[in-house]
């Protein structure tokens, strides 16, 4: 019926999948080219100058090289060896959730190995439900294990990349941006790859005892991206945790207290702030990413595996999800050689702009992909599942679908820009109302917030209503992917602000000259917009994943009306809005409370470290970078907690119904505070770095550095730190894993649920 | 078939309402008696210091008897004609309203004058669509002009009394606790029973129109709640605005740049933020308390017009809603007697007890009020409509609905009270965080009020759950007129704050004695914490009002089912969570804008006036009045315009089940950003006020004022005033006024809506 035939498309996901990888492997490569020494004595610092050409400040200097080498080290250990503690408890997480799984699962139908009638592909026999346990026990353990591979592989290529970027900022802003790039697109080709390639291998290895029961397959792969979606959770938070408290502990003694420079290496917790960007910012948002990804395709899987094409078992159809994500990988491909190869940077005013050309090139071909890969691979017309009824769905309806979500995308992207960008109107009167103080910079930065959710929620409003017409929760499922097909190039761009950032960190710390250091910081600056806009994805994506989740939930647990009239519903919708504020107040508070210990750390080693403020003395960065560790990991429990065991309870005490009320409540709830979040913490960043930055004569009137003005934005910057990067990012999960995790566990809740109403 | 009779019914709800009359009355005359001078020449100010019994420091001081006169002149002159002035802009809006109104609701048939067939009353025939339009309009009009009385009566009672509340404040703390509660309780009773009667007179006149036709008769009352809403709205917002740019403004510039104490007769801006207390948080709160009381009763009313009773022309049920009201204003009196008569304070440490007293005998009283209520006016077993079917009740289902709303308005105001008080460790944990300045005091402050969200959503929800269970929408609609049967005294506590905050602001300006300034600011304090309860009360009585407005909206616009599973309401939902974010963007960007503007002014003053500073010149206080007038009429706009046309659009474009959506979503919602912003408004209140009087040793070590810790500590009230007192608050009102505009339209969505629907 469809273009592709079947052994193509086995051939051509795991191909695309290689490509991916190698296309990683050599931007590695390159990215290595540039030698960082970690010894004196091999003398390839030495080397190194007489290699390169163009000879400019500081490139003979072989003891920078080798101050920035030990910086690295020390970062990357501290990194190291916190993610390494961080899953050691996890992986305590890991196999009890598993047994929980299990056991759940496995007592829907009493631990019985009978086989039983399917429930969509009616008069066939279908896999008994202790299958269906240990199978998505097993996905789940597999998906959790890819997650954290993920962010691990993140972390160490930004920490190998983050010291490169600073001795290339010596040849010329240009090189350094290739650098810092070359380093994102390795995490991104990575992940993506990686991501699609277990999940294909697992597909095939489920299906050699599942056979031609896909309802059974499917359902219990769906478990893959509840895994990947719970390790995202505890990255995100903890990693969220561990490095907003060294920030706003370095930066609150440090900056304020201190007037010393951000990064300083007199700072004690200099070295904890930046292993924080690593294990925050680059593993946390790796790992967040590949549970949409992983959730999305999962949910969309599901879906399919109900429709008409999973029935009659068209392998290429219900492949779908797959090959767009296989075509995003050579899209991105192509897309990242125009930043490395067809266009050069020369000066510091091009890289924001290349970087947001990524997003529109990427966007556009994509959107040509999307239209071949719809061509050759669907039925021209099939039936969908919604609801009780069938839907017909045409194949250049999903088409549309998975546009739709890929330009929302865009247009969140462009949006989330607008208001966190220092070169629009947005940023200017929140650090013009700097003038006033403190307390009206905070009071505009909120309203920022606040005003920056109106364009995406209805840019999301939009692509659900569009899509859900067309096919129904395939529609909306297909959708989230589209918006993630370009996940590679969205998570190289993203990637790039951290690492950006760390160079900047690593020249200050080395001593290297001003001018260096302008250089990383324009990288930085740029980074800043398109972190903003990478959170903005990250919501986007979550948002509409959830949906498809839930709605995939609603199939599974035999639900046909959700109504908000039945009291059920209506509380489970009050309650689910309410969490994501509760979720804040636990992320928030725990962030407040490490930087306060923090700062009497700091503030305690200022006083008693004879010689530290004068730089004779060196400061003891190991206890700081303890407090972090303990503190997130620690701070992490509760949240994590909240959001993994309020299905359960809803579903298990409730009733299906009023956790479908949950999901939807903090859904809709949730995407309004993860952007306000992001938005005002970005807004004030920005705001802060614009009257730094002095390049327009409004911005110089507020300066420069030390004035009221700016000691203003300074407080704003440091209340957005949590904002921007704990509570408002790890939202995302919040609203995915909930909806993923009541997916999983639909079969239990449908059988054994609502136990309070049972017994009224 | 009830114990009481139709002819006594009629009697006892208007004598109720006259007793209350006569009681506030009664106070307003007990206030009187403390005079206050106007003029030099009438000498009562001298007369009055011979009838007093205890003379105490200052009360022979005839200069600061004047002075006070003054000070209270000036303010009452500002808050009048301020009032006059929107009051002006809101006949305007009336009068367009009205229009649109009586064309939409005419179009329903086309105007056409013939009868038709009832809906629900088989058999009958019911009025013409168009008197439905007509006496719709006219109940809007009425409800308008009761909710302007309603506001204009509170601002004038409290600027009697302030200057009273000061002068006896000479007399002790206990003799101006009494002038300002008493005086609050003028406010409180005079608009229960002005609504209540105002309501009876008008369901009576309209009934000579009706006759036999009950439906009509109730679904036009119910454009009462729309007028009372509407100006409530425009009251708060409007009010919200006004006082927060004269606060904000006069803060940064006295407290933080000049240094000078609050409410110094040198700051220009201090009237207009005396002024700014009377217009926003009394009359704006006054409003909006009489626009929830007319709307939770029009639900009711309407609700039950057509169940068993309504059908059956049982008059005595279906006063049961005016009854419960009837019974409030006796069991209010009686509890206010409580803090007037039976008790006395001595020191100012009884304050806050006695206040928390009030709340806990007026709930208690409450409970067997309803219990005899409902024995007497209801008949034992009916059946209500739901959505389709019928649901049978019995009459003491209705006495666990109205307790259950009333109970649960007394949680939410003790946790209220528990996350605001600077007794408890909630507050003193901000008030510790300000030790490391104002970004971690804002953190700890944000975190406090999303934690503070979660008992009273809990609370809401298990009122909404059993009342919906026990009586469909009728059960919500009397759970809501529950919270709010205690009105009188909630609003006599309420008042009773800004009356001591203006009462100290008057010490200060005349120049009284630290001591006297020490007794005002000790009813301030307790005043701080009851006012977040009222607005604790004031929320959670929108949620259940609009809950029930809600269920009559779709019982009105014949849905009969909302399932968020379908496109169309999803969208809804989640647009409508956005509504809040969109609505606080607007009121906290003015808010600043206009404090922006003030402190622009403030600060010329003081430069440009010579001997200001020093005391020996006077400030321009109407320019600032001026600033803060032009600032709040035409800001109240965009957001006005924002609630009002949001339910038109989407019901005419998107039709009545999107509209459900949103009305659902931005209830769900609203509620968290409400109670959120006004805890942490709270908060950062009375963390600085804890820093401030330094009553212990912890609170000593933070302080004294001027300290790091207290400037943070300002800034965090600051940030909170538009919080607290503009967006929060704002957002209740939002979310009834949104659904009681839909009941209102509802025929006309249902008839001629979801035009872009029908386009597609």
């Amino acid at each position: 019926m469809a273009l592709l035939s079947e052994g193509l498309t086995q051939v051509l996901i795991p191909v695309a999948a290689l490509i991916g990888l190698a296309f990683a492997l050599l931007q590695w490569f390159l990215v290595s080219r540039v030698k960082v020494s970690f010894t004196s004595s091999d003398g390839n610092g030495c080397k190194d100058k007489l290699i390169m050409g163009e000879e400019e400040e500081g490139i003979d200097n072989f003891s920078v090289t080798l101050k920035c080498a030990e910086i690295q080290n020390a970062i990357s250990e501290g990194a190291t060896s916190f993610l390494y503690t961080e899953y050691k408890y996890l992986s305590i997480f890991m196999g009890v959730f598993g047994v929980v799984i299990f056991l759940f699962l496995g007592s829907v139908k009493g631990f019985s190995t009978e086989s039983e009638p399917c429930t969509y592909n009616t008069g066939n026999m279908c896999k008994p439900a202790l299958a269906n346990a240990i199978f998505s026990t097993v996905a789940f353990l597999l998906g959790a294990l890819t997650s954290v591979i993920s962010g691990f592989l993140g972390m160490k290529i930004a920490t190998y990349a983050n010291a490169r970027t600073t001795l290339e900022a010596r040849k010329g802003v240009g090189k350094a941006f290739i650098t810092a790039f070359r380093s994102g697109a390795v995490m991104g080709f990575l992940l993506a790859a990686n991501g699609l390639l277990v999940l294909y291998i697992t597909i095939h290895l489920f299906k050699l005892y599942y056979g031609d029961d896909w309802e059974g397959l499917y359902e219990s792969i769906t478990g893959y991206g509840l895994g990947g979606s719970s390790m995202a959770l505890f990255g995100r938070v903890g990693g969220g945790i561990y490095t907003k408290a060294a920030d706003v502990g370095a930066d609150l003694v440090g900056k304020v207290e201190r007037n010393i420079p951000e990064d300083d290496p007199r700072n004690p917790a200099v070295i904890a702030d930046n292993v924080g960007d690593n294990v925050g910012d680059i593993a946390g948002m790796g790992s967040d990413l590949f549970g949409s990804y992983a959730e999305s395709t999962c949910a969309a899987l599901f879906v399919a595996s109900i429709s008409s094409f999973g029935v009659t078992h068209n392998y290429v159809a219900m492949s779908y999800p797959l090959i767009i994500s296989s075509m995003g990988i050579v899209v991105c491909l192509i897309t990242t050689l125009f930043a490395t190869d067809l266009f050069e940077i020369k000066n510091a005013s091009e890289i924001e702009p290349s970087l947001k050309r990524q997003l529109v090139i990427s966007t556009v071909l994509m959107t040509a992909g999307i239209a071949v890969v719809t061509l050759v691979a669907l039925p021209s017309e099939f039936t969908m599942f919604s609801f009780g009824t069938d839907k017909t769905v045409k194949n250049w309806y999903l088409f549309f679908c998975v546009s739709m979500g890929l330009w929302a995308g865009l247009v969140i992207g462009y949006t989330t820009e607008y208001y966190t960008s220092n070169a629009y109107s947005p940023v200017q009167d929140v650090a013009d109302s700097c003038r006033t103080g403190a307390a009206t910079n905070v009071i505009f930065g909120l309203a920022l917030g606040y005003k920056s959710v109106i364009i995406p929620v209805f840019a999301i409003a939009f692509a659900i209503y569009v899509s859900f017409s067309l096919a129904a929760m395939y529609g909306i499922a297909v959708a989230a992917l589209g918006m993630l097909s370009t996940i590679s190039t969205g998570l190289a761009i993203d990637a790039y602000g951290p690492i950006s950032d760390n160079a900047g960190g690593i020249a200050e710390m080395a001593g290297m000259s001003h001018e260096i250091r302008e250089r990383t910081d324009a990288l930085d600056a740029a980074g800043n917009t398109t972190a903003a806009i990478g959170k903005g994805f990250a919501i986007g994506s979550a948002a509409l994943v959830s949906l498809a989740l839930f709605g995939a939930y609603v199939s599974r647990a035999g639900i046909e009306t959700v109504d908000v009239l039945t009291p059920k519903v209506f509380i489970g919708l009050l309650v689910g809005a309410m969490l994501p504020y509760w979720f804040s107040a636990m992320t928030m508070k725990s962030v407040g409370s490490a930087a306060l210990k923090m700062v009497e750390e700091v503030r305690r080693q200022f006083n008693t470290i004879p010689g530290l403020m004068e730089g004779t003395a060196k400061p003891d960065y190991a206890t700081c970078v303890k407090i972090s560790t303990d503190a997130s990991l620690k701070e992490m429990i509760p949240p994590g907690a909240l959001v993994m065991l309020t299905p359960l309870i809803a579903g298990t005490f409730f009733g299906v119904e009023t956790l479908a009320g949950v999901l939807a409540g903090s859904l809709v709830s949730g995407v309004q505070v993860a952007i306000s979040a992001s938005n005002t913490g970005g807004a004030w960043d920005n705001a802060k770095k614009y009257i730094e930055a002095g390049n327009s004569e409004h911005a110089k009137s507020l300066g420069p550095k030390g004035s009221d003005p700016h000691k203003a934005a300074v407080i704003g910057d440091t209340i957005g730190d949590p904002l921007k990067d704990t509570s408002g990012p790890s939202l995302n999960i919040l609203i995915k894993l909930m909806a993923v995790e009541s997916l999983v566990f639909a079969p239990f809740f449908a059988a054994h649920g609502g136990l309070i109403f049972k017994w009224l």
